[in-house]
């Protein structure tokens, strides 16, 4: 493994977050603890109290209760549980005796909404349910990436069952009033879960604040492990298992606990909490030096999301003319990692899903960049991405024929 | 994280395992390569590099070409995954660009079969489909927990997809012959599981010798991390993804990888490659020790599973008057660590489905346990296993009216 390479400037921790100092010790000395948790003897006990130790750290950072929390082995998964519990058939899928979140009944609700931005695990697990029968409706967004609440509660028939709207969009920041959708949700008789894995540990998330019946995080993208995240599920709502065959979880994820990965999500929560209050400060100014100093250096932008109801960690931002894959290899070259989008999204030609749901054409979708800040993104940083971003910007619209200029979708955010 | 313990034996290798040294040391440096895989900049480049590399070492270990091997969040979730396919609906599924393991026809042939002694895994998931509609045949075993070739031929009718078979059995040890059973099913059209997960790094396993179209495998079984599997998929084979909605892995399974527990995982098998052998050569004189200790100290003592057909490193033996969670629990005080069958179905009160489908009675079943060994297995070990052990059965047997004694269930493997 080879990790030496030139000094260089992440920019991209939507997509995901070097380890915290404090969560590679924490890691380090859980490596000596391995027994299965599952175990009665003395390792799988001392392997289990931490295991549950760290429940209560992770579910009290969101107001819940550790009982209702459960670690799966990604946001994705996490999502991907959801989606499945209303198209489960029925008892034969139940395991354990879950305390909480028992298998219980849908009433022919098997109708799913969700919106036309969520992560692609959300959309395609959406898209697979569709295509063995449950119906599928699509919450459609303004050009700010904000859902419409009159329209949730025209979709919201007697058949929906369930509502998945993620709390801040990964690649454009735009945050939703996910307690007003929980609202309308509820009082047609559905349940409401949130993608929150962008919105955990960057702002204050409680899920009786917010009504939530499922939320969704990750560990990843907060300076804990990959390869772990969690979902809390209200007492009461119907669950199905969806990695099956284990007692784990209460009985609900099978497979032996990933006991390092747990500890080091939750180590990451807690410094979360320690942490984001001040952090929070830090990067709204950060963005609003990122923000301006693009303005003034480069004619011609607009940025993508809402203008006001944001996560600040998360700037989406377009250059008509310029390909924005262009400019992620640019500005690679000079030690800076930005992305144009989702990572879960990359290796695909398309022009953002996102971009392309607020109504953003496919040229100036295929010309944007997503800058997403963190714990260590320092003002000089920013400095530096300003002093090389607008010469990269003009190179490659110099080279770019299409290109003639002006200011034309101005839209500043 | 308090990790203080008294000296303790820990015979419970089945379950988990310790991380090995090499695999610690590599987790540690790895803690720096904090990159998404999927990112197009440096960070997320070097993080894929190092993930394809260690896909390249652990599909070698067992012959398979890394194309062709994916890494998931479990070796329960690897099972899931297999058994799932077969009831997917069709083209709304099927994501990314896999090169391998499309998702391709699988021509009506919906019926799983696969045998009463499965991890839970295989066989909670196979009860929750065949209450959604998939039928189900289960192979039975014989007292030593070896299927008939005969039945599986039997079974084999033109409706059946995929056979699912455990190579090495998690609680008996008891091996099947993998690759009859894979020219049979062929023969019949169909396409054969393996969960190999007891057997990879224990014995010599080569999925193109086995003639396997999926194989299933876990990294913490063998010193490597907990929360990471792998799953071999034959090119060619019908595939439909179980975590949805990231081209990850070849478009097989979303989520971003878990590097940390990839490169884990790597180092885990290479260490394998380099001490399996001689370790096989140790464990099976251990085992001999531990037999024979055993029937020259304890009466009437029955070991379960093949006389001939095993993993060495699994001995499960039962002690008729003596409850299996007793004898865990006073070995447990006098600090050795064995278990009473699976970790995965352990909290259940019912006697292990495996000894049950051997014909054991379900006293027999409750008065077992699994000694399970590793690298770390000394003789020492297993000789203060041999002074500890009968003087607890006889207390254990002491106190229980029901226990007369006798050397009725005599079955000696």
């Amino acid at each position: 493994m080879s990790t030496e390479k030139p000094e260089t400037v992440y920019l991209d921790h939507n997509a995901t977050t070097p380890l915290h100092p404090a969560v590679k010790q924490e890691m380090t000395e859980a490596m000596e603890l391995f027994g299965n948790p599952s175990s009665m003897h003395g390792f799988g006990r001392e392997a289990r109290a931490n295991v549950e130790h760290a429940r209560k750290t992770v579910a009290s950072f969101i107001g819940a209760d550790s009982a209702n929390l459960m670690f799966t082995g990604s946001g994705s998964e996490a999502n991907n549980t959801v989606l499945s519990i209303f198209s489960c058939s029925g008892d034969s899928c139940s395991t354990g005796s879950g305390r909480t979140g028992e298998k219980g009944e849908t009433n022919n609700r098997k109708t799913i909404i969700t919106t036309r931005i969520e992560h692609p695990c959300v959309l395609e697990t959406s898209r697979c349910l569709a295509g063995q029968g449950t119906p599928v409706k699509y919450l459609d967004v303004d050009r700010y990436g904000k859902i419409n609440m009159d329209q949730l509660s025209e979709l919201l028939t007697d058949d929906v069952g369930l509502v998945s709207i993620m709390m801040a969009n990964n690649e454009i920041g735009t945050l939703q009033d996910i307690s007003e959708a929980a609202r309308l949700v509820h009082e047609h008789g559905a349940l409401l879960h949130t993608d929150a894995v962008q919105a955990v540990g960057k702002i204050p998330v409680d899920v009786d604040d917010l009504g939530v019946d499922f939320l969704s995080m990750s560990a990843h993208k907060i300076y804990g492990p990959k390869g772990v995240g969690a979902l809390y599920v209200r007492p009461g709502t119907p669950f199905c298992p969806f990695v099956r065959g284990g007692h784990q979880e209460q009985g609900r994820r099978a497979g032996t606990e990933n006991t390092l990965g747990i500890l080091g999500m939750a180590r990451a929560v807690q410094m979360r909490s320690e942490e984001m209050e001040d952090e929070l400060h830090r990067i709204r100014a950060l963005r609003e030096q990122l923000v301006r100093g693009i303005e003034s250096s480069i004619d011609d932008v607009v940025f993508n999301g809402h203008p006001e109801d944001y996560i600040p960690h998360t700037v989406n931002v377009s250059f008509p003319g310029a390909e924005g894959e262009s400019i992620l290899l640019y500005l690679d070259m000079a030690g800076i990692a930005v992305s144009t989008g989702s990572a879960c999204a990359s290796g695909s030609l398309d022009p953002s899903h996102v971009l392309l749901a607020t109504g953003t054409d496919a040229e100036r979708a295929h010309g944007s960049i997503r800058i997403s800040m963190g714990r260590d993104t320092t003002e000089e940083q920013i400095g530096y991405l300003l002093e090389v971003l607008p010469p990269v910007i003009r190179k490659i619209r110099g080279m770019s024929t299409a290109y003639i200029g002006g200011n034309t979708y101005a839209q500043t955010g």
